[in-house]
């Protein structure tokens, strides 16, 4: 029944209940002798934490992580890196009144049915709260990653319909953080915005889609035929609660391409990249950049196969996307069943809730990224 | 680097070349006492074997399946199942020629950068043939789930941008393996089927897109929080070859959809439902559970959630739908890299290669949806 | 690296280290609905705490358990079940001296080499301190064990040469607690006192062995061929510190029969069986008392399997011996090495340490066995 | 229920009943690009193979291995290795008779009490024949140690009471395979010898114990707390069919020692070390030879941890010892039950057994340490 350890060598294991102590992640197999502090994982879940803006819930958690365990003067022992935050503003009042009815959307009736209980103080297990402890085992992760030159970036791609436009690399990484939505595109954040606010002010919700890049990816990763670099990332990004799709590269897209123009043709780098301009594109693959020489090396002129092939990376940009359903909690009415009454029910959802989580949702993303990346990494050196 | 073995309780574990000398495969933790002859094997292996009709390659594979331990006067005995096909139509020229040649859309180039060495006929490990393996495990494991009145079907829905239109579940059940394409709409079959044709004699090739529905999964299963049912779906079907993106339910779609209409409102079953008519929807959960008594049950109206809520079955039918690229393998010139000299070449490939493998798919994407299932189902009893 | 995780469906995962902030365990996979205290789980940490007799290190430790989420309103909700007990009497002072002297019999060395950096204060992670996580982790499958009416004895059976002559079922179960080397022979028990008492002002450590059966075990549990269920034992218990053996049965006095006097014999129980006489021993299979029907069932008549064959287990009492080495740290003198000046020195070890470690291995060892035997039957079950 | 898989990342799955069509095994995760023949592994099994001496069973079978898959041009492609021995001379009578009869000391009654099913031919799946899979694997895994000048040696230390006196390294290196009992000390490979006929001749068997010594493992191996060195082995040595007990170094020993007689000091090496005398004792560490320079490296004096401390390898010899059970399957006659009829019944075993299976362990043994070895270098090299 053991469902909460994630990964083969770089291993996470999390615990905790939305409205319990705490929400904790064990991390064993980081390497010894890295640096780690706090700081460097409350940063991550700064990014992820609740009560930011006007577009995310109200509950408000400061999130300060406490390293426990596996760090002895600022670095690494090699042992399990044990992490919590406490949960502090809690108010589960909201949630007695309705504990016994299946929330549409929700896992309420799921957990009752597996488990025959669940902690229904604000969904429990179930909630995004759960998420915390990924990105703070993520943090870990990104920092090895980053060693390596590897670099991951997670950004909103579509909103309720509204579609950003494609950006170039440096968009990307400067623009990202820049607005509530979290979409590289200021344009189409704007609009995002408007949107969300709208559909929150009519107690409802909206999704969209996310797209995760890792950068400077080495050829190599991933173990073929089940443990493929894909199948590992659709595992990790499927698991986040409100994840419906995962793509990798061209994506669905493919199934409407021919051969001819899916197939990623293969060159030979002539001479050092020029200089990222808006023109290029990371979905073609065309910016991989570890920093070291790349003339010589063989490489794709497009990228719909997303940095993978035969569930390998190629060296090119890692390239994921996930489409996010909106948020269950809404205050519109809906129709549900009290299952201790066994009597149907209207239900009006109160407590404090995200109308769309898509921003937030991706530094949870990139968490998954990450850990997929560290430990494909580890198993590929593992010879 | 070990990746090819699947599954925590029911583990499988797949080896084999194309042009080696057998596809084989170990299942391990079968119940004992199941009766299990090649026969059931064969039937399976049989939808999925090479050679059948004009849409498929050339190669002619008998596929006979050997059962070499773990049954005994015809049961199983709760130890390790082996079982292999011989590879027997191999052909390994057309590939001596292009052996240091990476063709686009294949892992040529992954496996030799990762492995340092490739078998390079027939696309060695990496070839489709691989899932041969996996189809036979996936036939104990439909055997096992039947047991428990639960019933995998995998359908084409969509090639080259033709896409079928929705189906009861009778006509699903009857109509798939009726045509070349086993779409269940045969009017979009035959179009599919010219489509096919078409780009095979153009030497290109075409994607689309495979739904799974699994019917009759009761509720309960997956293993929150990373070894979701969705998680677990994901995996399996990201790792088939072809595959670029997974979704469950409303998928993508769920991207554009407003929490008050992507939620599934639960309600109180209150008769035994009336029989199948062309009206109901498995995609709508109409259809869930053959056999046993409906009343008094709770179920949703819509399935949008595509039968899987907090990553835990809802026991609405599971609907997966993944998104196939079309074959690399095309006759077409390409751009390419020869590994070897380190030079561009043009690339003609010969060989005999499916224009399309969508219908060939279908039953590996089933096997992995049996796989994923009867796992669950032994991990959820496993208390 | 990770090698933090034991158990494959009752999961469990420790960390801490000595002097750190605490020391603790998640535990995943523990059945939903159990209910289950804090005080359930204190009282295993009490029979294993410090600092309770003279025979024991003076190091006080409330070791207090606390239970941070899995379990609400008094019941197990199937999610990961995270305890901690703080480190609180903790003076690391004595270590700073010697911090980079490799102890002999110490982990000092090795840890060193392998990460490169170590948390030399209380021996860090390798410390006897890291089992109470395991001793909490072995109080909840204790508890579900005793649902199924298997109940865990741990005895110190020989130490320093002092061997504790055999006693019935009764005696052990009754004798066991009430003295402070948990010796069920309380004339042996004496002698054992006495001789640690001087060894342990002579400077010196002594060793012992910790026999642990398991009463009302079923027939059918361990996965042969390679998780047989005394391989797995062997694996739980020489994972203990200061384990270098482990024996099954008739162990290695095994090596010295033949197989007419090793092999135990079958019959069929012809009526129930007589109430436990002391002359009744659980070593010859005897005293198997699952609280069910006995007449008609299949047994041995002796017991030198230890209750397995073929890896599986017979139905009789589980017994497993351990070579328990002597405490490694003794202030008598010793050469070694100071390994950041590369010199040979001499060392005296101070703080506070058990002269014999038996007595406090007694529940870690049992907690070893439970969580063998309660992932061993979960594995059953899961078909 | 599957347990026929053995480690994490140089992943063994077994498979074969002794009289099936064959025994087999899948090796997943041997690195790329190592040189390997059929000869290589054939090697191993003709030291394990019946039929060789008067002291082991009359069956004859040339177990001559097939390499199915994961080698190409003699070269392993990182892919899965299948490999199989044919069973070929196969006698299945002797077992018909007594196909409801439970021998004692085998596992027939828990076979049939878990699976409700068994192949009684040969003892099926628990028969000693399985154990060709793992020479098999171990024989891969040893390769693989060689590159990294790490040997391993088995041989007979005592069978039935008789003692095999203490050897030095080269007498053990060139004297095990020269005698039928596989003893290094040819006095007592004599008597041995001649008691394993004398109990034969009684219709009896003998026990005895085998010890198993790895040089040149380097410091660092093994992956606390729980994946301790010394646990990896003590699960793989006690998965053996007839072991009843497992001790590294000092082992039972320890028990009846004083810390400062257990301990180890440690030392730094001040000169090459001299060439190998007789009087030295690998027992002792002090023929550790890695091959490179020893001078200015730590090492202990002696060797009582048997060359681990605290689950990780010291650098001194891995030091094993098992007891061996007699061989289950004697011709006197024993009291049993038939499990059909349920009755008692007198059972005289027919069929071709080994008297002492000491000899034929040694190869096994060797395997099941090699296996723990690749994968624990593999482990700790994933960083």
């Amino acid at each position: 029944m053991s469902g909460n350890t994630f990964g083969e060598i770089f291993r996470v294991t999390t615990w905790g209940e939305s409205h319990g102590e705490a929400m904790g992640v064990v991390v064993d197999g980081c390497p010894a002798g890295l640096e780690l502090s706090e700081a460097d994982v409350q940063h991550e879940l700064d990014r992820r934490k609740p009560g930011v803006s006007e577009l995310t819930t109200e509950r408000k958690e400061a999130d300060e992580v406490k390293i426990l365990s596996g760090v002895f003067d600022g670095k690494t022992l090699g042992t399990p890196i044990s992490m919590l935050v406490w949960n502090k503003d809690v108010d589960s009042r909201p949630y007695e009144r309705i504990k016994n009815v299946a929330r549409p959307g929700q896992a309420d009736f799921t957990y009752q049915m597996k488990y025959g209980i669940r902690d229904y103080r604000g969904g429990g297990r179930a909630s995004g709260r759960e998420t915390a402890a990924r990105v703070a085992a993520g943090a870990i992760a990104k920092k090895i990653l980053a060693m390596h030159d590897i670099q991951i970036r997670g950004h909103v791609v579509e909103i309720g319909g509204i579609v950003a436009k494609e950006v170039g690399i440096e968009e990307l990484k400067t623009n990202v953080d820049k607005n509530a939505v979290r979409c590289a595109d200021s344009e189409a954040a704007g609009k995002m915005e408007a949107l969300i606010k709208q559909v929150k002010a009519a107690g409802d919700s909206v999704g969209g889609i996310v797209e995760v890049i890792a950068f400077g990816v080495p050829t190599g990763l991933g173990e073929p035929v089940f443990d493929k670099l894909d199948a590992e990332l659709a595992k990790a990004l499927m698991s986040i609660g409100a994840v419906k799709g995962v793509e990798i590269g061209a994506g669905f897209a493919a199934a409407r391409m021919k051969g001819s123009e899916m197939n990623d043709e293969f060159y030979i780098i002539t001479a050092e990249p020029v200089e990222n301009t808006e023109s290029q594109d990371f979905h073609l693959g065309a910016l991989r950049d570890l920093g070291g020489k790349q003339e010589g090396r063989i490489r794709t002129r497009t990228n719909n196969a997303g940095g993978i092939l035969g569930g390998i990376s190629t060296g090119a940009p890692v390239v994921c996307r996930i489409a996010v359903k909106p948020t269950a909690s809404i205050s519109k009415p809906q129709r549900s069943v009290d299952m201790a009454k066994m009597e149907e029910v209207e239900l009006k959802i109160e407590g404090r809730h995200d109308p769309c989580i898509c921003p937030r949702i991706v530094p949870v993303a990139e968490a998954m990224v990450a850990l997929v990346l560290v430990d494909c990494w580890m198993r590929n050196e593992s010879i």
